[in-house]
């Protein structure tokens, strides 16, 4: 295992990567001041191998991912990330290897996103890695976005493409039928390496009238903004953005549009605006160059509804990652 | 497994404990407001079945135990606590009982401690039973205590009594021979329930030098403040406090001195502290009815030496638990 044992691994591999408030790692736990007028954010998400991510997928991708899926709900929140703390439990088998290509990946992902490690905990198990990881952010006071201000009338937009995450996994399972190997490639990059939509998440703020990060599968988390807003949904399946690998896939009759809205681990921001709003969306998507699309409107009441070409609603079968 | 999925799970068993900033678990992260003046404080630790606690423990008591190894960090840096986040990885046998007992250990403690839960993530493993806290607490900025200030001439001293937790996890083991059915008792309890000192750790600020909670073990607890601080420290093994069933296992030849001062689990606060400022701590201690001990004196370098009876060094072996 690991030479030393747990204080040379954190020594070692974390240390290095903290910052201000973390204390070098040595404290019992980290200290950080907020700015006057912000207003932390903090949310928490695990991974585990053979849940979130293959247990042969690379160290430095898979502490990527259990980064961005934590600043991909910070980006829902319309939060500028700060840092992070990681509790790691590590089964026996972790050499030293893998822990630098680990470490590695935080490093470059805490340069890509300005944030440091805060503090952390290692521990051995019997059982799957997993890594819980917290992260840490401000917002001004009173314009976190929340889920729950959806009213009827607002259009509901989604940025970049949906679905290949779902198709990403296909792919990695050799599920993904005959598409072309620059396409697997894609599909696969996009599973393993979640973009969170930070920059347009602080600019949705007092623009949009609520949000959410796609993990669960759209339809899902669309549903978790009508259950926190009180109203119902309509999405038009044809608007629905995918990615071209994500059509060869569907052309391939190896997915079809109700995997990519079920299949979840997309981190992009789905989100509602009133349609007065409209021009003022546009200017923001323009200037950071992210496309964002109109994909159906906020109603009064009812279920989310997905209709498909001909007006036939789609049936999407049990939506979103279920994992009971 | 549990009706319902993910969703009716957090409902019904977490979102009844959300407190303000947790925007009742629907949202993405946790918004929280931090009073002017004062400093976040924020730690993680993970706890896990087999190694922290055993499988068959009540999960009331598991659950208070993986909050209360964390508000012990924060204890130890003088911090004042807000709430938690909790990532759960619960195997697929985790039933509905367990979830229900394993809540309501969550809101005994939330109310014994004025904290709620922020925020948190529950996923299926396949390996053990694994729980990652985040405490979160603020302190007066500039106020925490830190493990980097002791300086030679101070005065070590310890709270209440050490190696409880290891003679308890011995006893729960069946090996903690012939002790009286009420001295067993109370070790399981110690083991089980660890109690942050957290109001001495309130008034320690501004008071010790440094500090740390007792959670590796006395002795490589200590060796980590020598090391933050760049000193060394003796400790006289006859003045470590140890509570009457401690010292029942001993007098059965059961345990130990050295297995009291490496078993950890202790969750008490060691504290370095100006001999000058010795009248303030008796104080302090006689307001909180809290024992506090003084066991050794920081000196200018070497390593952490245990001077047994007839000034004889201590061979204390491995010190402190290791998870590698």
């Amino acid at each position: 295992m690991i030479a030393g044992g747990e204080f040379a691994l954190i020594r070692r591999f974390f240390a290095p990567l903290a910052g201000p408030g973390g204390l070098e790692l040595r404290d019992d736990a980290a200290v950080l001041d907020i700015k006057p007028g912000r207003s932390l954010v903090v949310t928490v998400d695990a991974v585990i191998a053979g849940v979130h991510f293959l247990p042969d997928d690379p160290a430095d991708l898979v502490a990527r991912k259990a980064l961005r899926v934590n600043l991909s709900d910070l980006a829902a929140m319309a939060a500028e990330p700060l840092g992070y703390l990681i509790a790691a439990a590590l089964p026996g088998a972790t050499d030293e290897a893998w822990l630098e290509a680990f470490a590695s990946g935080l490093r470059s992902d805490q340069r890509e996103f300005s944030i440091v490690l805060l503090g952390g905990d290692t521990t051995a198990t019997t059982g799957p890695l997993t890594l819980a990881v917290t992260a840490l952010g401000t917002v001004e006071t009173g314009r976190a976005l929340l889920r729950r201000g959806a009213r009827p009338g607002d259009r509901i937009h989604v940025s970049g493409t949906i679905g290949d995450g779902a198709f990403g996994l296909k792919a990695l399972r050799g599920e993904a039928g005959s598409v072309a190997e620059g396409d697997r490639q894609y599909l696969i990059d996009r599973y393993r390496l979640p973009q969170p939509r930070l920059a347009l998440g602080r600019k949705l703020a007092g623009l949009a009238s609520a949000a959410i990060d796609v993990s669960d599968g759209l339809a899902a988390d669309l549903g978790h903004i009508c259950d926190a807003s009180g109203v119902g949904a309509v999405v038009w399946a044809e608007r629905v953005p995918l990615s071209a690998p994500a059509r060869a896939v569907i052309a391939a009759g190896s997915g079809n549009l109700a995997a990519a809205l079920t299949g979840g681990d997309d981190y992009e921001l789905l989100f509602t605006i009133d349609p007065g709003r409209a021009a003022a969306l546009k200017e923001v998507c323009e200037e950071l160059r992210l496309p964002v699309t109109e994909i159906g409107e906020v109603v009064s009441a009812g279920p989310v509804r997905v209709i498909g070409p001909g007006g036939k609603e789609l049936a999407l079968g049990p939506g979103g990652y279920r994992h009971f």
